[in-house]
């Protein structure tokens, strides 16, 4: 079977990019996969854990690609696409996979423009690991992935970058950036905002002697476990997200103030109806943990 | 080898209760142990799981017996302990495995005064999952057990204590009881309570027709697995310990106010530094998760 994808250049073959060549490979849905980054140790382990064909660490890796994925941090998006464009061929359609849409797409679609067409993306899918030794290949099955063309995107880019994620296992929705990003803002930016704060506020609190986080049993291990991620990359995301990111704080910060203000009132019968509902949407949710 | 417990009465043997109780078996820490509680089928759960010698639904379950554990919700355990003590042989240790210690730990020396010693206890163990069915005899290995003795409290009883938790593997350390509940508002009650929070702020937003929870990834649900806990059973524990839980929910504010502010200022030095710092905490405690 003809692959549906000739050459796949992954800028960026940590997690995300080294986990998407990996399966992209072993499903067959190109016929060269090759990495492009800057640290030579991580590009590597990437070509030695068969994650990518060859690697690269020039701009000119971008000749001859007809789908380039943009899997490095958001803040250098931008800047990558400027640096493959003279190498481009035209037609070459340029992707992502970051956590932020309506700014970024925009940054590639202007740095892009006369070049291809450009298709955002973003599998939902991660954990606070990073790096090419921390790739899976199934880190996509069953996961979502959303594409979020504009009015400019043409159909058929948005096809092919749906074809290459179908095609490792994830599954694909449409939706507007801006509406992505609202999205985001809540069910992950928001999450480990929470998380860090959490563990600054229990790294910064203790009495008698005693620090609290000597004493963090599972539960506050889970809930902080996102904190452990990569800080420059959720520093970035934030930034570049951060009026959907405000309008989320500010929900959640509606909701602890309720029930704090419901602990502080001593109202059980409130607090324990608030308590019982979240209980159950969580347990509902967790159906697929 | 004689036992250093006689007869060991477990009311309440749900999660805690119940594991305490296999584990107490298995290490032949107790001639006989005997589980209390009100719901027949978990009583029988526990029975045919080998967790208990025997259970009773009567208070009189108590006789004999020279260490009573309440492990049953925070709330009920004054009146559980008043139901014990018309049928406590004199000098009965009674002792616990609540979240808080205040309050609990002083209504228990009411309860029991003119019976015998009172030694607050509390297992850092513990997950979202509840009843004789989830019990484990291994749930306490490795863990922490906070002994809570008071001024009144008589050495002996608080060793027979610690030789109870140390037998059944769990790390245990002494501390009064006004500390224990400022240290674990911290470690405990705040996650439990954001964690909440968030499920809250999640299931009441929306846009689009989209509801952000369809979306959960991985992240969001660690961050949040702590919320499907039993309702009732945090509702009374935050209630139970509101004021360092107050002055917890708001250093956790504070951290997050920061973090939000820099977010909104676009401060990607001062937001990174305090990312990286929070990172690098979270991923020193990770090293025994």
């Amino acid at each position: 079977m003809t692959p549906p994808i000739e050459r796949l250049l992954i800028a960026g073959v940590g997690l995300i990019g080294g986990s998407l060549g990996g399966a992209a490979r072993a499903a067959g849905l190109a016929r060269e996969v090759v990495g492009f980054g800057r640290g030579e140790q991580n590009l590597t382990t990437a070509l030695t854990r068969g994650l990518v064909d060859r690697v690269s660490r020039d701009a000119a890796a971008a000749t001859g690609a007809d789908v380039i994925v943009l899997a490095g941090p958001v803040a250098v998006t931008a800047a990558l696409a400027a640096a493959f464009r003279p190498h481009a061929r035209p037609g070459a359609v340029l992707t992502d996979v970051g956590s932020v849409k309506v700014e970024p797409v925009a940054a590639m679609e202007a740095a892009w423009a006369g070049v291809g067409p450009v298709v955002g993306a973003h599998p939902i899918a991660g954990s606070e690991a990073s790096g090419a030794a921390a790739a899976r290949v199934d880190l996509f099955r069953g996961r979502r992935c959303i594409l979020t063309p504009t009015s400019t995107t043409p159909a058929a880019a948005s096809r092919l970058v749906r074809t290459l994620w179908e095609g490792i296992g994830a599954r694909v929705e449409e939706m507007p950036p801006p509406e992505h990003d609202e999205l985001l803002a809540r069910v992950s930016h928001l999450p480990h905002l929470v998380a860090y704060a959490l563990v600054e506020a229990l790294a910064g609190s203790g009495s008698a002697g005693r620090r609290p986080l000597d004493y963090a049993g599972p539960g506050l291990l889970d809930t902080t476990r996102i904190a452990a991620s990569p800080a420059e990359l959720w520093r970035d995301i934030a930034l570049a997200n951060r009026g959907p990111l405000a309008a989320a704080v500010a929900e959640f910060r509606t909701a602890l103030d309720r029930l704090a203000a419901l602990v502080a009132a001593g109202d059980a019968g409130a607090l324990g109806a608030v308590l019982a509902h979240a209980a159950a949407v969580r347990r509902h949710l967790g159906q697929d943990d």
